[in-house]
């Protein structure tokens, strides 16, 4: 604390990621990285644009790269918004289109970042609480509110909204913003995207870091109304001209076309965790159904603190959040087959 | 305008960042972009860390690069914050250290980013009027405040302030926050660095898009006392956890270690400037003295505005700002010896 911090920078909670420890080599199914390097093409790229323009700035609008966007999704360059991270994106949504004491409504559990936004920008929230099942209860969506926003899959549970369930909310909500944060969209979910057309309130929002291995990378993207592009650009040229850096934007678009390699690591990592999750039944867990490259998963004996550390121990990664509810849970990435044996092997050493 | 946006997104009034011209090659003297190259050592970084950890998140702390800068400022690690541009650390500054309803300090004639922020972050300020010489009175920022930030070298006027003048105004705020913000300080400057060990509310930010050729990378610093150093992290933590990707950590490095490339780029573009300086006074400008990579000047005939559009038609462009006091100004950015020969003939062609 110091005399000099405003009062919102004494007041705020700061996100805590997962850790990125260097003191040892760690499987590290931590963070939801994806196991498979990204595209050749991207690396080719990189090294092209590794050159003397690095002088000059980028294009502020990022005009190349949202037109090869908006062609893969069947949309119009005014329709795709670019940020430094879905993070970068999320933060700028919460001022474009949410209001201080006008309360918003998002899961009890959910992507945790999202209560920090909400106090950075002074907006009020109300938590619907999952199920029992940990499925999000559309029908609680539909009471008063001044805009909604959920991760779906939803983290980090990994479990789906289908799509007619997330027509039902923007059919309730057509007054409010409803931001659907789509950063696992890719491992098995059906994106919200064919729905724009219809909503010009729907925000999606998804990222580079995950399905296209470039987690290093730093870039998100925002699909929606072209207005709606125009209302986060408005914050975004508020806070910082030149997000994204001329390396990010020349292979991001190569990263984008190479649908070849996306699909294939995609299948794969859909694949291990079908088969990492059946393992883990047999060991006695129970598997929330997941469409993202995580499982989360408890145990009835073994409690996952526990388990999380002992796993540590062993040179694996895993997160546990020590919040209400999911305390007993472990949220487990899905690595490659090699580095999933290797976690199984040990989880099976370690239960009682 | 859309019934989606919030009430700050309605009310806010963007930055409008200098030209980057897509439709045909100018000599670009308008964005402060540096006419030389970055270090053969920066583009050999980045091809080396174009490879498969991309996969991987970077160090959200950014570790290895604070020490490179600490030891270059013979600083502690925990001295140093990045950020993805100076103007982005500008961004988490105003609400890391500044309250509403606590009016800051800044100069009438300065970034017109600080308005910006000042307005997205519900900060009140009072502008302290430039002499008539374009110095900031120094005396005037002794009154009541709860904050003071400026540029040294001030912008667009390339103005510089002298150290003992810095530190008269340090003096006199001892119980609030003072920002400078050093993003053209080594075109003949001396850096405010010196004094950070006597005062612990002095945040000194600097970029390494201007004296570095690396614009397009996106990448600044803040220097300080450790607890405000920790007051950016809590902000930034708020925000976006990964600001910085993996092939800008590895490549700044470089770029701040390689001292004897940076000296000489830098001492290129001070004689360069000062040639062009001459010039344009025997062609019967007012040159503003700067000890920036830019000059700010005015004739007392031909006005600025017409000058703009009539270099622009020659292929040439240069930076106008259509605003209170200076509107008779150009801020010109200073080339290559060959980029300003050109630019000194063809104005010399437009003189009447």
């Amino acid at each position: 604390m110091s005399i000099f911090w405003s009062e919102i920078a004494k007041q705020i909670t700061p996100y805590v990621p997962g850790e990125q420890p260097r003191d040892k080599k760690y499987i590290k199914l931590n963070t939801n990285e994806n196991p498979y390097p990204p595209s050749p093409e991207v690396i080719k790229a990189i090294r092209k644009a590794a050159n003397e323009d690095l002088r000059l700035y980028p294009d502020p609008d990022c005009n190349e790269l949202r037109c090869v966007i908006a062609e893969y999704f069947t949309l119009s360059k005014d329709q795709v918004f670019i940020g430094n991270g879905s993070d970068e994106i999320l933060a700028f949504s919460f001022p474009a289109f949410f209001n201080p004491k006008k309360p918003i409504l998002f899961p009890d559990i959910t992507y945790s970042f999202y209560t920090v936004y909400a106090k950075l920008f002074h907006i009020d929230y109300h938590l619907i609480p999952l199920d029992h099942e940990f499925s999000i209860p559309v029908d609680q969506l539909t009471k008063k509110n001044f805009g909604i926003i959920f991760p779906n899959p939803n983290a980090p549970t990994g479990k789906y909204l289908p799509i007619e369930k997330i027509k039902h909310v923007l059919e309730k909500n057509k007054e409010v913003m409803v931001i659907i944060d789509e950063a696992y969209i890719d491992f098995g979910g059906k994106s919200a995207v064919s729905l724009l057309s219809q909503y010009p309130n729907l925000l999606i929002i998804q990222t580079l870091s995950k399905s296209r291995s470039l987690a290093g990378l730093r870039l998100g993207f925002a699909l929606g109304h072209k207005d709606l592009i125009e209302g986060l650009n408005r914050v975004k040229n508020s806070f910082n001209s030149y997000t994204i850096d001329r390396l990010a934007l020349a292979c991001a678009k190569e990263a984008i076309k190479d649908t070849t390699y996306f699909n294939n690591i995609r299948n794969k990592i859909i694949t291990t965790r079908e088969q990492t999750a059946n393992q883990l039944i047999d060991f006695g867990f129970k598997v929330i159904d997941s469409k993202a490259n995580f499982l989360f998963i408890t145990h009835p004996v073994h409690p996952a603190e526990k388990l999380f550390s002992q796993l540590k121990e062993w040179g694996i990664l895993v997160r546990y959040f020590k919040t209400p509810r999911i305390d007993n849970y472990l949220r487990v990435t899905i690595g490659s087959d090699e580095q999933m044996d290797t976690f199984l092997t040990t989880v099976q050493k370690l239960l009682p």
